[in-house]
């Protein structure tokens, strides 16, 4: 967990952050009244949560203590003997060597700086354990089974077991809804959406026209399924296409808050599983995405382009409709995507190009407009 | 309709759209549990939808065919003998060639390619005359005239008959509403807001300050009249500046979900007849739009700024505010565009020039950058 | 106040702004219905207001005249004897010139111009001055106190006195609400948020995990304090990293219509005292604006960066998550900022330099490409 601290000593005075905005200072700290925390969790928990090794004083530990609990998580600078940390990035090397946590997940290498008597968790790699564990003392909320007197429910629409309803949801003729859903206030669910199990739909969400796996996770105000922006332009009338396609969402999906996904004009929008989207991404009519793709905040896609799978666009990429962009290829934030990408392709710049060309020209411009300048 | 298989098999194999990212293959065609379509319909419903000539075997058809009826639309390569598909995209001359479909909207140009015995629609822009055969086949939802009983109407507002209005909107003091609208679950129309005939609105939207025209098509999560961003700065406080000003969108506008349009802030900000806005849009306060601007998604246009007619705003495009954009000019998606435009213009870049100078740019510094690596 | 009309002359005739897409000409004046408008005031109130002096025919009046009343403001060319108008934009001195506003707020270089007989206001900083006499105009709306029957408020809330809460809010567990808030409808507050007094939130806006102080100004469709975008990768999974932090938001903050505050991972996401922050922006977790920041629409600000007092961010610029943004830096729209910025830096393009070089860039770029055009 970063500190400010930590980053403040190394840093021009001319940041100077506004610590003190209310009258109590901000403390670095979970606030537990917004968390429902588990814990305190024993070694042999973390180890199977994060499928970690345990070490100290530099030997694997093979006899697993059993009386030693630990409450919560902290950063290195802050933990205490009763706190799990983790070191990922090799600058906060320092602050693990003078850490106080009781337990670190650590990667290979730095087992032997380890303080004296510090439990150690050693992964491969330590920042996706800390995760896991981050997971098992703050779990995802679980559905209270409570549907909400005000929501409307369509008498056709089928619901599982144990799934939550906020107030003034709606949920429409025909819709099916997986077990243990929770469907925020105010979200509206129209009819004939499918939505798998355990899925959380953030409040005042839209769905429409859409079908959905497990384990989605949409945040507040996302758009799914409304028409695509589809019109022929004749006699300077712009004549509407009726969209007849829908949106198909795969499993473990994220999508941020006021993302829009439109549903297809004749094929479907697709999103494959495992893909997380950021808060205000633009998604096309007929657009695929493949598996695990990235999309950071404020790209926006086309229509009827498509992804392979881990596609990772930086946050306000732009990219045609029609193109194709092979899986693993990574788009540096900003840039503008006009033709097709090759796996693996790493780009930058608006006609976007490869990487090190991109950086070639800005450095080459640069350099143009000195000359001209001593001209 | 455009299919990915066609797709496909001219692509790289780099890209693998995700079919089965569900346990059953997802089929490219109309899930119709989401649409209630209309038909099938006589040709002679077809001819007067899409005011097309008809065509068999190379020659004019004078006499009607009574019997023959299609029930629904297709692309070329699924279409079945009922089915009316489109040929448009020269590209699909094939498929055309082999299509089943039972009666085919195209232009003069392909009527001597048709399979022997295909009906043919005859259109000088066949891709518009298909779209009105399909808003035929599946026409925009109309009013059930309910107003649900948890809908909050006020004893002020005046609705027209026929209007359908969902659960929990909001409709304030002195509303207009006209015949025929139907307003969706959550929306929230405040006072005095005016709205014609036969508008939808999405569920979640929210309208203040507002007079809109007929046939408005306004998606989820729109936000329309709210205050325009203006502040006078003075001693190192921002002064809020009342925003005095309103929105007036005319008839048959469209704006995507989860755009923008604030309130003037003494002048009005205007939409013009037939504008399409797309999803995610910006329209700051006192922007004027002329007739029929296509503003493709995530487009933000800066205050004051005016826009002739049938302007083409490119995604992700910015508009510097107090410029004006003359009516025709197209603008390539990212562009920033920073000063006037004459009418007809076609630029692209930040800051924006005329496009083909900014294509000689991007070759230019390709080549460029290119020299100095080999130095 | 500017006119459509002083404008439309000087400009070509590509520009024919669409005054008339209703059947009525639109009125370039404020449409009373939307508003609550005070007065009318005496000059003592409007000096009070406004911290102005008093002169006319160039002389200071150190009598204030009893009897006169304002009634309303108006433009230069609209203003009646009745009206208020300000001068602030030297281009608008022919206006000036002509005005027949009773009441004029000027700058002292102004006062020599003014009409026989006018009276005038005069201030530092004259825009500053009439948002001032604006604000006693055109106050902000107040709270009637009225809790709606229909919204959801959780038994252990605590609701400070004359608070209005609209139909189907929901206020969660444990949230405190200062005197005199105006809760839209429809608007999700989550468990143990707190908001100061005098705040007010716009229709179909969610906050969630947030502490917020007085006097703030949330526009409809705002999303506060959802999950950061945070995983680890490990294995082609994408591990949730849990989002502990918080969102702090400081006094006498606007933040603009669908507009998303992501919360902290750890630390806290913090905006400052007096921010102003447009639509449709993003703020990623861990993000630190200082005091006064002006964030203009569709700028995205990616994790963990930190800015200092009064930036301002153009339009749909980009920062780079990690990095430090020094007071007073000045960033042009659609820029694209990835490394720090000292204070005061006045910056442009992706990636960012300082802006004359980037003008610079932008000549030698042009001028390269019609070099190599020639050859």
């Amino acid at each position: 967990l970063a500190t400010f601290q930590g980053k403040e000593k190394s840093k021009p005075p001319h940041c100077k952050p506004p610590y003190f905005i209310h009258s109590n200072p901000v403390k670095i700290m979970t606030d537990r009244r917004f968390f429902n925390p588990a814990g305190p969790f024993s070694i042999a928990q973390l180890m199977q949560a994060s499928q970690c090794k345990l070490y100290r004083n530099a030997a694997e530990v093979m006899e697993l203590p059993q009386e030693v609990r630990f409450a919560d998580l902290a950063s290195l600078t802050q933990a205490t003997p009763s706190d799990v940390s983790f070191l990922s990035n090799p600058k906060y090397t320092d602050s693990f060597l003078q850490s106080k946590a009781g337990i670190c997940v650590v990667e290979e290498k730095h087992v032997a700086l380890a303080p004296q008597g510090m439990w150690l968790l050693v992964a491969k790699n330590s920042y996706a354990a800390y995760a896991k564990i981050s997971q098992l003392f703050y779990p995802n909320a679980t559905s209270d089974g409570v549907i909400h007197a005000t929501a409307h429910i369509h008498p056709t629409a089928i619901l599982a077991h144990n799934i939550s309803v906020g107030p003034n949801a709606v949920i429409g003729e025909g819709a099916i809804i997986g077990e243990g859903c929770i469907i925020g206030p105010g979200v509206v669910i129209d009819h004939h959406v499918e939505i798998g199990k355990y899925g959380r739909i953030g409040a005042n969400a839209t769905i429409t026209h859409t079908i959905i796996g497990d384990h989605i996770l949409i945040h507040p105000g996302v758009r799914i399924g409304q028409d695509g922006y589809g019109f022929a332009t004749g006699n300077g009338l712009h004549i509407k296409v009726p969209q007849l396609g829908k949106v198909v969402i795969g499993n473990h999906v994220e999508i941020g808050a006021n993302s829009c996904i439109d549903r297809g004009s004749s094929a479907d929008t697709i999103i494959g599983d495992q893909c997380q989207i950021d808060n205000l991404v633009q998604i096309g009519h007929n657009v695929v995405l493949g598996k695990g793709c990235v999309i950071v905040a404020m790209t926006g896609i086309a229509g009827s382009t498509i992804f392979g799978d881990y596609v990772v666009a930086g946050g306000q990429t732009g990219f045609s409709g029609h193109i194709y962009i092979g899986s693993g290829a990574r788009i540096a934030a900003q840039s503008g995507v006009i033709s097709d990408l090759p796996a693996g392709a790493v780009v930058g710049g608006t006609p976007a190009v490869p990487i090190t060309q991109w950086h070639r020209q800005s450095v080459a411009l640069k350099r143009l407009a000195n000359r001209e300048e001593k001209k």
